[in-house]
């Protein structure tokens, strides 16, 4: 089975395309969880435990991590190895760098850490990103559109040739690997681009930031964006881990995250029908 | 005095803008040195304690520190105190992630590690960039036409609107800061851009690797980078700390590192010139 059919079967078998960012902030803890590192690690096994009933995979963010100083990847490989191993464990670091350094950040996410899949930022071309795609039983995931404001700045910016600049890196990418190996990354809060994405990358995956605390919604997402293999990973973080600041912020990250899940339930019941 | 004319000042005290990059890594070490997390560290003392007299700069390339596992910010912590407090620190990280993301690497690589400086990815945008010149003590490097050849699949794009993507970013990017905070990554590889560049930005400090391994050289770079006030830092990593890979290599990267310097002095001698 490939790479790109194992994901939409466990994505069937969860009945979920719910993906869980991870971005344990300091300052944003419950208070009776205190703030040392080790509060870090109760926090995301609370969040981890009381959400992988609806989730399908989770995001890692990388800059929540290195904040955390010395202790920092040690900290990182806990929380990895908390993940559940039928879920798809990325690793939010935006990497991307010439060739020997892009290596060395892919030997670091895909080996030493063992993570499934990287986010890569694009705008240093092919060679950076080749480094993650020679990990081919790993999937690269390529910034293409992001969800915040900023993302009007570049990657909207038109062409003499035609299309925008985030149009271009699909098709060139697309050139790198198959839909196996690469996804993309794309905002939620652009749910009206999504049809005409479609249209240049087909059915691969795309992960889908920016559901919840910046905006976006299941629905529209869905509306636009869904393939018959569903083809989307939809992200909430903030929405999901600081639902409630007390002592039952595990119930409630549940109860956000059944929520999106019945959501997708709703909206995308044929495609998460076994086939 | 000004962060820009503090760093004009440091260079012309020191009669050489060259940065020298750390990039350790460990498949290339002397053998002699073991492949240790410590002998990373007896390395980096020994190639900063030789090129230290020549350079006004060092460049730490963090992929190569987190891919050591879980000692690498410890790692990296202790590199980091080995630079000598009158050079400039680069974290090269090329990090970039929406505002609440960015803030915590601003916050690891100025506060927690105190660098004078991090390389930054500009692909999402304003608010992605904006949260590393929040931090108005210190210098943000952007990227914007790299050294690799992967530089002409997105950066080098036309714009319908006229220039190329690179040329917006720096349009774009030198109204939110000024020349003592904002600096720019172009490759040595591109010398003839250099003139056209300098029309955008000025007497913005400009971040150049690519001279050596790479192909560049400090000639080229000058003839159409250099500015009054110097106006750029000229980074090698490879060609100096791989100089020699036997137990010399201290006084290999001493001769490399000087060797560039006195190319600088000859290229540059009025612009080194103290006023």
């Amino acid at each position: 089975m490939s790479r790109y059919d194992d994901l939409v079967h466990r994505i069937r078998d969860r009945g979920s395309f719910l993906c869980v960012g991870l971005d344990p902030d300091r300052a944003r803890l419950p208070q009776h969880l205190g703030t040392e590192p080790q509060a870090i690690l109760d926090f995301c096994e609370t969040i981890i435990q009381h959400t992988a009933e609806y989730a399908v995979s989770y995001k890692i963010n990388l800059a929540f991590f290195e904040v955390l100083g010395s202790r920092s990847m040690e900290l990182f490989a806990a929380v990895r190895e908390m993940i559940p191993s039928d879920c798809l464990l990325i690793a939010d670091a935006k990497r991307g760098d010439i060739g020997n350094s892009s290596r060395m950040y892919a030997e670091t996410f895909f080996d030493t850490y063992q993570c499934d899949a990287v986010t890569v930022a694009p705008y240093m071309g092919k060679d950076s990103v080749q480094a993650f795609l020679d990990h081919q039983d790993h999937w690269t995931v390529l910034l293409a559109l992001t969800s915040n404001s900023g993302s009007q700045d570049f990657q909207r910016l038109s062409l003499q040739a035609g299309g925008q600049v985030y149009e271009q890196v699909l098709h060139q990418s697309m050139r790198w690997a198959d839909k196996s190996q690469l996804m993309y990354v794309v905002g939620a809060t652009h749910p009206e681009m999504f049809q005409q994405l479609r249209n240049i990358i087909g059915d691969r995956f795309l992960l889908v930031p920016g559901v919840g605390a910046q905006g976006g919604t299941v629905a529209e997402v869905c509306a636009h964006g869904l393939t018959d293999d569903v083809g989307l990973l939809i992200n909430s973080s903030r929405s999901i881990i600081y639902a409630s600041s007390s002592a039952d912020f595990g119930e409630a990250a549940a109860a956000a995250a059944r929520d999106l899940r019945d959501q997708m339930r709703d909206v995308a019941a044929s495609q998460l029908l076994r086939r």
